[in-house]
Order: structure tokens, then sequence, then C-alpha cells
């Protein structure tokens, strides 16, 4: 079983590349570094309840749509 | 509108009460320290993937499911 992080951050790369953003746009969207964006895409981050709510937000969905099913 | 930091400390809050767990019990249960609960509830503190992982366990739901509505 992948860990939460591994599939959170699968599921941030699907929904980004759905919206035909590179990492550095999406980063830019979210006011992050785009090495942090490819930690988080990658799993290896441990992005907090903010960090989680400026991604939902910048992917346009709520914190649980960008939980459900993971 | 309250923060999400707020509206998810109530939440994590008004489950924790429905199991009839006291902040120390349910603290007990995710390996934290109840003032980090007690800051959590309070919307004071910024929970880590990780924590939130940790707290839907203890509460037997999924995150999704603890982010649901909020």
């Amino acid at each position: 079983m992948k860990t939460l992080s591994i599939r959170f951050g699968e599921r941030i790369r699907e929904l980004r590349k759905e919206r035909a953003l590179s990492q550095e746009g999406f980063a830019h969207m979210c006011g992050f570094d785009r090495t942090y964006i490819s930690g988080i895409e990658r799993g290896l981050r441990n992005p907090s309840l903010s960090a989680i709510e400026t991604l939902a937000k910048a992917l346009s969905i709520t914190v649980a749509q960008l939980f459900s099913g993971l």
C-alpha cells in the first residue's frame, strides 16, 4: 500500500496535468517554489493544512475533493 | 467566514466528543500531546498531512470524510 503522501502527490500531479499546468506555472499560482511542488508530487513533503488548502484552491476544488478516494 | 483551521478544529472537537473521548484520551490514541490537540481544536495549529492522517485514523474515518463539508 502506498503511503498517503505518495497517493496525495500522485493526485496533485494528475489534477495539475488535467489542467495543462507545468509544475512551474502551478507553483506560481500557489505562491510556492517549483521544487516544493515537485517534492509534494513525489510524496517527499509533508504539506501543512494551509498548504493543502492553497493547493486545493489553485486546483479549484475543495480539500475533501482533493482527498476523495485516497 | 471562519478559516479552514478553525473549521477543521471544530470538526475534530465534534468528532472527538461524539466518541466520548477526552482531549487527553484522544491525544494518547494519536500519540500527540494533549496541548497539541487543544491547539488544533482551537484552530491555532497548522497540522501536517501526516498529522491529519493520524487524526483521521484515530477517529476511524478517511481524510476525505474528515474534510467533508468544511
